[in-house]
């Protein structure tokens, strides 16, 4: 099943109390595309970089199966730059400095045969460009879409109206309270359906992850890791897998939709185990389908 | 399977978002004993109260088939009183007074026919006074302790001497990271077994809780309330209907000890929708047993 994923590409340089990595390959849509690579052999990548994106980044995503032709190349700009530097707890951040560069002028065009891609995935970019990106695809079976507080805050009617076009939503426990105006977060999920997505996925970061459906609730553990070393991209990673999993089943229902929450949370958990892409862009299948299986297991109960 | 509940007994001003609740029945080991009351029929309770315990009070514990022979009750003196207010996102709290009372000078005796018990919970009390009780039980099958930051931080040895006794401790994840020093969850989990405790609950309030045998890890997941009116007792609850179920199975795996997990946060859920206890004290066995159900389709994955 063909994925169409849009979002940014970026260096990072990254602080945790671990240590550093700068220049490290970042962005939401590297990310998202890398995490659901290892599900489908059909991930196209849209975006935008400068002549700073050199031949080892496009072949880390090659030797993943990602299709970068919808990559524009800014023969006169610099990638969008972002650092920060992570808290003793890993839980917040400050970021130090943002070089959107020739993020800055990003207008998505999606090439003729990405057009058709089955399911798209918006990552976490201005929501009129997300709307952009639906105006150029023919009816995809499945929209998802990722966004951010900065987006909330600085576009709340572009977004919602973005959100009447999207299937699945993923947002974080502070970003659905503060587009629901609710701090519950049954509540919350109830409004924020009501703008459009079926479909409702909560990060709670360390706490897991909620799902909603029209047939209920679905609560995901996290994986209780000994060792986090980079936060960075875990949400992307998270959407990737999800996503990833949903393509590889081939339809969607509950059981799928269960099954893709824990298989991006399987994915959001090697993420973090090293710094940027590092862990995710190296993995086998065996050991995805193995966290998966731990994933089960955490709450299991044998009759 | 009899129990023996030794805690504190108090009269509770509870002040929330949603309204306020005075001169209410609370304390440790009267939210232990109800909870448990569900699943035992032989709840024998330990404690000091004033002659402001009245017969009501007295009647509520036994109409909950609590066995209260163990109540000290001071004639000139006045019951553990406390009153808080919780703030707005109901996670933080703080306390506007506290009257020790007769509870100041606390010492539990154990009546003789009390000290067969064969599972022994030590409420949130002076880590002393728990190991005075443990000193008068006659070899139970099993202790379970709980505390609070209260005790970690001004009486550390006292517990930690107390904990080389406990088969099952039970605490929340911020006294967990500060009674082990490791922000880390995990880490955190394997100092403190190491203390003595075979087996760690963790809990992580509206975000579930976390099981740790020498089996692995349990997770289980924190009921997504719509409303939440007074968390006031809510670990205490959970504590109870976890040793009741333990007590009702009659049996110590891994198996029950997750499913004790999912009643103890059943019963912490039923505690949370009305002030103090009295959701607590008039619950239906089938309401328990459907809202354990529930526990269980929201990590459910069907094949």
């Amino acid at each position: 099943m063909s994925i169409l994923v849009v979002g940014s590409l970026a260096f990072d340089d990254i602080e945790t109390p671990f240590g550093r990595s700068d220049n490290t390959l970042g962005g939401s849509s590297t990310y998202i595309a890398l995490s659901s690579s290892y599900f489908s052999d059909e991930i196209k990548l849209v975006g935008v970089v400068g002549n700073d994106f050199e031949d080892n980044h496009f072949r880390l995503l090659h030797n993943n199966g990602i299709d970068t032709k919808g990559l524009q190349v800014i023969d006169n700009g610099k990638t969008f730059r972002w650092s920060c530097r992570y808290h003793y707890d890993m839980n917040t951040r400050d970021t130090l400095d943002t070089q959107l560069n020739v993020f800055a002028d990003f207008n998505p065009h999606i090439p003729l045969q990405y057009r058709e891609a089955k399911y798209v995935c918006l990552g976490n970019i201005d929501p009129e460009l997300q709307m952009k990106v639906l105006d150029q695809v023919s009816n995809p079976e499945l929209v998802i879409l990722d966004t951010m507080n900065f987006w909330i805050e600085g576009k709340p009617e572009e977004l919602k109206k973005t959100l009447e076009r999207v299937d699945i939503f993923i947002l974080n426990d502070s970003e659905a309270r503060l587009l629901s105006g609710d701090p519950n977060l049954v509540k919350s999920a109830r409004i924020i359906r009501n703008m459009g997505p079926k479909t409702l996925i909560i990060k709670k970061g360390e706490h897991g992850a909620l799902l909603f459906t029209d047939n209920g609730i679905f609560a995901a553990p996290a994986y209780p890791l000994e060792s986090i070393y980079d936060p960075t991209g875990a949400g992307d990673t998270f959407a990737g897998g999800f996503l990833g999993h949903l393509a590889r089943a081939g339809e969607i229902n509950d059981t799928e939709l269960r099954k893709a929450v824990l298989y991006g949370s399987a994915m959001a958990s090697f993420c973090v185990e090293k710094f940027g892409t590092e862990k995710l862009a190296n993995l086998e299948l065996l050991e995805i389908e193995d966290r998966y299986q731990s994933f089960l297991d955490l709450s299991k109960i044998e009759e």
